[in-house]
């Protein structure tokens, strides 16, 4: 995490700028251009969705292109959603990290441990789904385990295993629509980053999220922005604005 | 699931050829094109793995020129194991089905019903992680629940209520290496479709297998072999053997 660490320091931010295109494509790619020059100054990460690249002829060379613009400082994360394993998973991580030239990757632990130590490469971040902001997500990542706690815990647990064997790199992905779940989630795990999605368009308090997800401090949480950011007449000032509310609420400036 | 029983009533066959490409570039797009020729006889399905297309430089392009060489007649099941959200999941689904021209996806469960619905369009197959081949994968999918059974088990009811729900189209993923999983998932989903991964290199048991997740017609398993296939020096031999020692445990012919 050293360089999403430094990054977050030297930019005195917790956000990260989701790229979710929409639009056709002439349009698309000059909106990916001015959305990260224009937001690049406020971002902690970027965060390209897999998705919106591959539904687009041409999608892999645009997210190529894209991640080629982000300034060579920010860490991209690339929100693939990852979910298959050893041998399968190490070629996965060779298209996020060689070929796209990721920094990072979010993945999906249904299939335990050898689907999230593929991609734990050295310099390279892994968030692990565990608490997900949307509501049908309750039928399994919140079914009530036996040893106690919900399988989204365990889910956590295993990813905080798995970051204590490995030395690090290896975070959650936390959903802002819960404050509860994401102080939950912090008490199982203390130290590590947080990815956190949901707040804004899907409705996520920003505050109450803070309060319970950030560590002692004032860091911790990566705080992600698509829509917003894409829809905005100006998405500079818009980042620049969303940066000063999340740091109103930091304890301590890092 | 209309063209694959179909299919594998006239193919008489339950086999899933699985395409999971190694090597280099001008050899790869040669022994593609070699086993689908040699094994498409004797193909229920075809199961190409995304990650082993998208680790290439033009991979998306390999994997529809690949799509495109097999037979109109036989399914091809874009293994994937997507697992994002609503909106998300419409972009994967667009890729696979539009893009790429998949008749089927693989998708994991951990998100919940919006990641498993917006792949389940009109003709189109969906096979819902399970009870999945890695031992690794006892860390979440054998998790113990409070209201009886495992996550495993959890996910099989999900995709059978879904399933009934839609009227069809959604089956399971379940590993070959443990039978005795394999007739629990069997007693749990009577009669959706599994996709079953793991006979063969992963070691699994093929008569085991058989014997625990076909249904009484004598249907409703596509087993999966890619890597025997794929180092054959004959793949259309080897596919024949392997569709024959499949018949020889089926009770009755389809």
């Amino acid at each position: 995490m050293e360089k999403l660490i430094q990054r977050v320091q030297y930019a005195n931010s917790l956000l990260c700028v989701g790229l979710d295109p929409v639009g056709d494509d002439a349009q698309v790619a000059r909106r990916l251009a001015e959305v990260i020059d224009q937001t690049h100054d406020y971002a902690a990460a970027f965060k390209p969705n897999l998705a919106f690249f591959l539904s687009r002829e041409d999608g892999v060379k645009l997210l190529r292109e894209t991640v080629q613009r982000i300034p060579e400082s920010i860490p991209v994360i690339l929100d693939g959603k990852f979910g298959d394993i050893a041998n399968t998973a190490d070629h996965y991580a060779r298209f996020a990290y060689d070929i796209i030239g990721a920094d990072g990757v979010t993945v999906n632990p249904y299939m335990g441990d050898d689907a999230i130590l593929p991609f734990a490469l050295p310099g390279k971040m892994v968030f692990v789904l565990a608490k997900t902001s949307n509501k049908p997500a309750h039928s399994l990542q919140d079914v009530a385990l036996t040893r106690g706690g919900s399988l989204s815990d365990c889910a956590a647990r295993v990813a905080r295993k798995l970051d204590e064997e490995h030395g690090g790199g290896i975070g959650l992905v936390v959903g802002a629509t819960n404050a509860e779940a994401v102080g939950r989630m912090r008490a199982l795990s203390p130290e590590q980053w947080f990815l956190v999605p949901g707040v804004g368009a899907q409705g996520g308090d920003l505050q109450a999220t803070l309060r319970a997800g950030l560590r002692p401090d004032g860091s911790g949480l990566l705080i992600n922005t698509s829509r917003v950011l894409w829809q905005a007449a100006d998405a500079g000032a818009a980042a620049r604005e969303l940066v000063e509310q999340i740091n109103q609420f930091r304890p301590v400036a890092v």
